[in-house]
């Protein structure tokens, strides 16, 4: 199934881009969960556009209307549903996409697929306008993960090949040394990252770049052997985010290049806690939580629209043609995409949380 | 749920290291399918263990029996069901794994979540030996795409730091130029990774490297959008292989530190054909197969069972202790687990085949 | 899941009775499907209430607003979402429910469930008014079925005791002789049961009965063995529509009391297809589709809310209590529910069609 | 998928009436449940063949290997897995069936189905054997439920238009008082079912019956609304036991006929305790469950297999040509189906248990 994820809860996302709403469907969720209408919306101006120089100018406000599932300030245990209006559309920009596709876009997958009767403009479905909904899904379960001292966050590593190389603690990540306005550890490297985005910007260009995520207050025992491990169900969802092109956890692709001595992540007690040395793991062994944060590493590619020319073809006149993008585009996303891959992860682990029945009789 | 996978085909694994047998179910697989039993031995033997120098000596013949689905040759629409009784097993080595967790292993967080009732032999049900079941699976879809003309093939890219640097043709990936003893694409490269291999055994050590598998013959329109992406399919199984720490797609992190220009696969038409001049997108837009091949890449890390002195801890007298691992233990897993990529991947892309619906109307 | 219904197609349903609004995400259907919004809202006005004498006088327009997957009269490819926005509602009725539970409703079975937060406000999300969205998503799936030759129908056989014996054609159903305002096939027998509701409205009581589904036009080989038989689909959705107690398929419960030469279905071949004699299997044999018409019977119960004094409890004060329900409330449920469960049939064969990929190579 | 069930539980079964075994996986079950292999293999012999005179004379000791997921008498979180390799097989009589379909078998559907793939040998994977693997699970969960105090009885209504009409206590039901040896609360009545069993079988012919099933210790608040309510996933799994036709709840088919003020249950309170002062709604309120017994009825058809003549088709001459069926069978498998009807409801219960994860906070 395309836009249904969850074992536990059952997220199911739709919209088009220039459509009329976006929105999601939420189930499985039980009743009673305070919900604070503020402070999701705090979370969705974080993904939002048309807020600073490097993002798209078009403006949509992104504030959810509520359907169904919330009552008084509490869930109250039938689905949520929760959409957004698009306002802001300029459908005019997208007549030409299903003739010639723009590399990089889902624009001639799409028209294989679905023979033409896709709605193409801006997109459609497989716009990153998407990840709206899910950050209304993710922003509530941020909420109810916090309720269980579960915290989550995430920050850039590089843009552009332009790095910051702080030195992050990962036996306890410092959540609240991410800066606010532009999420990163080194404010110096974050400026360094503007001025590539602002280069790339003026080159008519476009940027990717990789962040890094961290959960922190889990539980220990969280999670399913094989192919319901928390990678397994990490993966799925943030593959599930547009131009996401690699997800890795814990050393990373690093741990190909590590020898098992180094890898390994030694255990200790502390204060009858048990904790590892270090957390090459990203803190899941077997596919279930040891109780370590969890940290995993997303890459996401250049924004594929791009003013510069591009070569593409007509599938009508079955020939080459030239391809220039107007219409508005960010020149990197990466930015934007840190509150989104929060959210994902947030859906996951509460999924994992709900599910978690299978604790057994202690010997 | 833990050990069961796939949308439109539904494979369940079972057993445990040592217990009576290990196996798997696969059901939704349509009737008058072929079945090649020899063909699939070959493949089962590409990871049985105790076949040379890098491997474990435990020696398993891995010959599946089949229980079910199957008749005169051809699957007859009813679950398939196979089983490998494990014979060479050895109980005693792992007595101590509930009180003592090797470091990089899933003890500890068995021992959480299954409060002691789990069966630590081994590694139990998190065991490196349930990829045979996997394999068994994995190694009839592989049949059954060859019928659909889709071949698949993976090689090993780099072990413990060592590169196998050989210019790949991505667009036309050249599958019988893989080494067959050991798949590298270099022979020579294949030489220093063994040695470093020999290097790390002698130190009592292990080695992870990184996979690349290469899918060709994809029809363009395979796939969903969001977490139905193929992506998203090919990372909720293979992260269900043990020791998986990274999975890439294309271009996979070096695509954070392009630009669009560069990261963009243009268009081109060939013979009416629509192609790309690169495939920086590993075959994948939208979550959806263009055409070209998929390609990703998997990163191992090393196996956590090393004979070096390490730091782990006594969960009954709540106090740190050092840990010899004894029994025995592949120095690098990387080699045997190249056909288990395969075979995932080939259960995912027969699931997506399966599931290919829904081709619409041309408009 | 609760709301969550399908395999191939995924029916997410979610809204509250005196919620803001009601609506469904339909999700896995093709592009290119021709939509008919007027035909579709003829099937919804059969289900709309306060249209007539036996239904309840609450109005509502059951208008959907289409907010995404359909462009142009024809589906994208997209997930389709439609909502009803709530006009008429009363909250002010419902205020008692959380501590004086109605019989033969879900009021206490929510309290229990949701801890008092759910919305007991006219039901909730247990409110036959959802039944509106279901017949959105079924509405749709009866176009598509007729694209494939497939046609559905349901007649009312009984209410309150009162029989329509009319003799029917199982074998091959005459549709079109189902009475357009009161679905019976014997007009007589209609006035009878509309006698009966009147008088069960007078005395403030309400009735139940029985409604037939016919399926036509089914190609034979459509479900699956065991748990995925059409028998089980059908089971499974039907008992999703709320006061049904009982669902039966082809001679139903009689066939208990019959012998087998009697019950089985002998066959014949009619201009080279294979027909059978008989319909006792109601089209179904080991839970696939053997080419005769499909036909189910389902019992609802009388409607629950009546305005007669009933016994109930003060779960605050711990004491029986009586209860006298005022509000608005149909005496019978019957009428309105036949094109409910024609929707719910529906989406089940149009799920079945979808997934109808395991058609083997002929031997 | 044809052959898997469950939500949180995920049950598998495989194998066909003469293939090499039959058997199941069930994944998702806690860690530390004690199994009593004794009480399984007595629950497993009262469905078990040729033990009396109203079953075939097939004979099959049906004794369960397992090969994972239990370690020293408890599941260890390991998917559990069983086989009962088949040892009294004929292959030699059903040779014909793929060309001339049996009368109210599946040996026709599949045929068009599996294309002449299918084994047909004694129905294959649609045999009544196959329920012996769903009593492999059912067996381990009624033993599951009875450490939370949830017991499950199942009895005789009525076979061949014998009825039992023992007035059963529906708000505590005896289950204790069920006859042991032919499952009925009235001895009289068995004795009269036998003899109408006795007669179908001397007349070549054979019957159905009714069974009915209670379910008791159940708590409150069990269920999901819609589509995950009781009925809908009790009726699922049945339906695909081979041969149902009906499956009710409560009051069944005769709520058709009740006033709404003679079928809701009026609340009291016992003790404390909310209890209904009758049961027509089965225990089950909008889906879920309201702490009284579940009690529904199942419908089972005359066995299809008859040793009288029947008339049937030859698919290769494209004729009518009469069928007489050799080979063994049962006149009546209503007493067998008893534990089976038991085992479906207590997997269905069970699945229920382990997803019971929405209680909600109090208001």
């Amino acid at each position: 199934m395309s836009s249904t994820y969850g074992e536990n809860l059952k997220l199911s996302i739709f919209g088009q881009s220039h459509g009329p709403a976006i929105g999601m469907t939420l189930d499985g969720i039980p009743a009673g969960l305070p919900v604070d209408l503020d402070i999701l919306q705090s979370f969705l101006n974080r993904r939002a556009p048309g807020q600073n120089d490097w993002s798209t100018p078009r403006r949509e406000e992104d504030r959810p209307e509520f359907l169904a599932g919330i009552l008084d300030g509490f869930t109250c245990g039938a689905p949520i549903a929760a959409v957004i209006h698009n306002r802001n559309t300029r459908s005019g920009d997208y007549n030409n996409l299903k003739d010639c596709p723009r590399p990089g876009h889902a624009d001639y997958t799409a028209q294989v697929k679905y023979g033409g009767f896709q709605d193409a403009a801006g997109g459609g479905h497989f716009s990153g306008r998407l990840t709206a909904p899910l950050c209304i899904a993710g922003g509530l379960c941020i909420q109810w993960l916090a309720e269980n001292g579960i915290r989550l966050g995430a920050r850039i590593v590089s843009i552009g090949g332009e790095h910051d190389d702080s030195d992050v603690n990962r036996l306890a990540p410092q959540l609240d040394l991410i800066q606010k306005d532009f999420p990163v550890f080194s404010a110096d490297a974050g400026i360094r990252m503007r001025k590539k985005i602002a280069e790339a910007r003026a080159d008519g260009d476009s940027l990717g770049g990789m962040i890094e995520c961290y959960i922190t207050g889990l539980p220990a025992g969280l999670g399913e052997p094989m192919f319901g491990g928390v990678e397994s169900r990490i993966a799925q969802i943030v593959y599930g985010i547009p131009a996401v092109k690699s997800v890795s956890f814990g050393a990373g692709y690093l741990a190909g290049s590590m020898r098992g001595s180094q890898c390994n992540d030694a255990y200790v007690l502390e204060n009858g806690t048990v904790r590892t040395l270090s957390n090459h793991a990203g803190g899941i062994l077997g596919g279930i939580t040891n109780g370590m944060p969890v940290i995993f590493q997303t890459v996401i590619k250049p924004t594929p629209s791009i003013s510069r020319s591009q070569q593409s073809i007509s599938l009508a006149k079955g020939d080459t043609q030239g391809l220039i993008i107007t219409g508005r585009h960010d020149p990197c996303i990466v930015p934007r995409a840190v509150p989104v891959i929060e959210a994902a992860a947030a859906i996951t682990i509460y999924d994992l949380i709900l599910g978690n029945t299978q604790t057994s009789r202690r010997k």
